[in-house]
């Protein structure tokens, strides 16, 4: 018989494991069409097996969300605030978000549609986990618009069409194919400050309005 | 008794009825968990009543999804196709898309994610329809391009992105509230079109490049 050479999975790593296997069936099937059954079955383990590790289907998902603003709170808001330029800290903020999001097991991150089926107690927490995250966006945009660096765009749309862009990439970015998941990444920075910063997008929309609408067709 | 003045629900009416109050169970719920049952309940109607006019769950989704595709169409397709100069034409594509999406009875076209749920003859239909949309999109941005008017983005994650911000906004644009429907489809075309466009962008960007960093924390 061979030497242990290999402890057994972490505690952490069992916790890893259990919440991208959740996370990718719940993403797949929806909530509500996914039983504890499929998952210990995915996760290769017996349904009281899985019961060792959680109490009920909702205690799970509580988990899978708090696992997913671990990650986002680890590499996206530990570093960003770090960062004094707003612009700069906008910019890995957009970066480091979809990097998340376009990586493998990165459905994790793409759960945000099934707070509502949380228990009371564990929602408040998510939600509050997930203002606190979109209040860094928003003030980081208050704080550029302050330093008279922001366009003529309300903060709060902002905020929400850039976390749009980002939830949306799991929809459509694929591993493997021409874009890689830093250059798109990159991309979605590039439109997201493009679209935001003065003096020049002012200038774009001046000359939008004076321009004579001749090209249209009747 | 009272003269018939009110002639019964047109099928078109009738058609409308019923894929906007699937839509809404759907979303809320997730396919999997929403029963034929359950919608003919909120319809007021009986499950054999709803069976009168579709054949299964599937060939529900499909009617739905159908109808959402015929708003967008008839609604932003058609019009925008009609203007030639291709950043008014992508202005107007963001802004009449956006409208529909935020307006009551939105959930119609919230059900993209749900596609994977249709049989394969209607996923063919539903998806070919998707694609045509999504390349008048990428076409109109290439166009821009060739134009010489887009900033250093690549079309496919620039038209992606575009899709992910119109379609974020259900999840947190509320009717009555500080922003109007109108106001926020402006702001998204701006946003979108602000970063975008050249020649400001590309200044933007090599300004940011030069900008000594000492502004960040060590």
């Amino acid at each position: 018989m061979p030497a242990r050479r290999q402890p057994a999975a972490a505690p952490s790593e069992r916790r890893a494991e259990i919440c991208r296997t959740a996370a990718q069936m719940i993403r797949e099937r929806g909530f509500g069409a996914t039983s504890v059954n499929d998952i210990a079955r995915a996760l290769g383990i017996t349904k009281a097996g899985l019961y060792h590790h959680i109490t009920s289907k909702e205690a799970l998902l509580a988990e899978v969300l708090s696992f997913g603003m671990d990650q986002v709170d680890a590499e996206v808001c530990v570093p960003v605030k770090a960062i004094q330029d707003p612009e700069e800290r906008l910019r890995q903020l957009v970066i480091r978000h979809a990097r998340i999001v376009t990586r493998a097991h990165g459905a994790v991150t793409q759960l945000v549609d099934e707070v509502p089926h949380l228990p009371p107690a564990a929602r408040r927490r998510i939600t509050r986990r997930m203002r606190a995250y979109f209040d860094l966006l928003r003030d980081t945009l208050v704080e550029l618009r302050t330093s008279g660096r922001l366009g003529e765009v309300d903060p709060t749309v902002a905020a929400f069409s850039i976390l749009g862009m980002i939830h949306w990439l799991p929809r459509w970015f694929q591993q493997g194919r021409r874009l890689t998941s830093a250059r798109v990444a990159e991309e979605i920075a590039n439109l997201a400050l493009g679209g935001l910063l003065r003096p020049e997008r002012a200038k774009a929309r001046s000359l939008r309005i004076v321009r004579p609408a001749t090209r249209r067709q009747p």
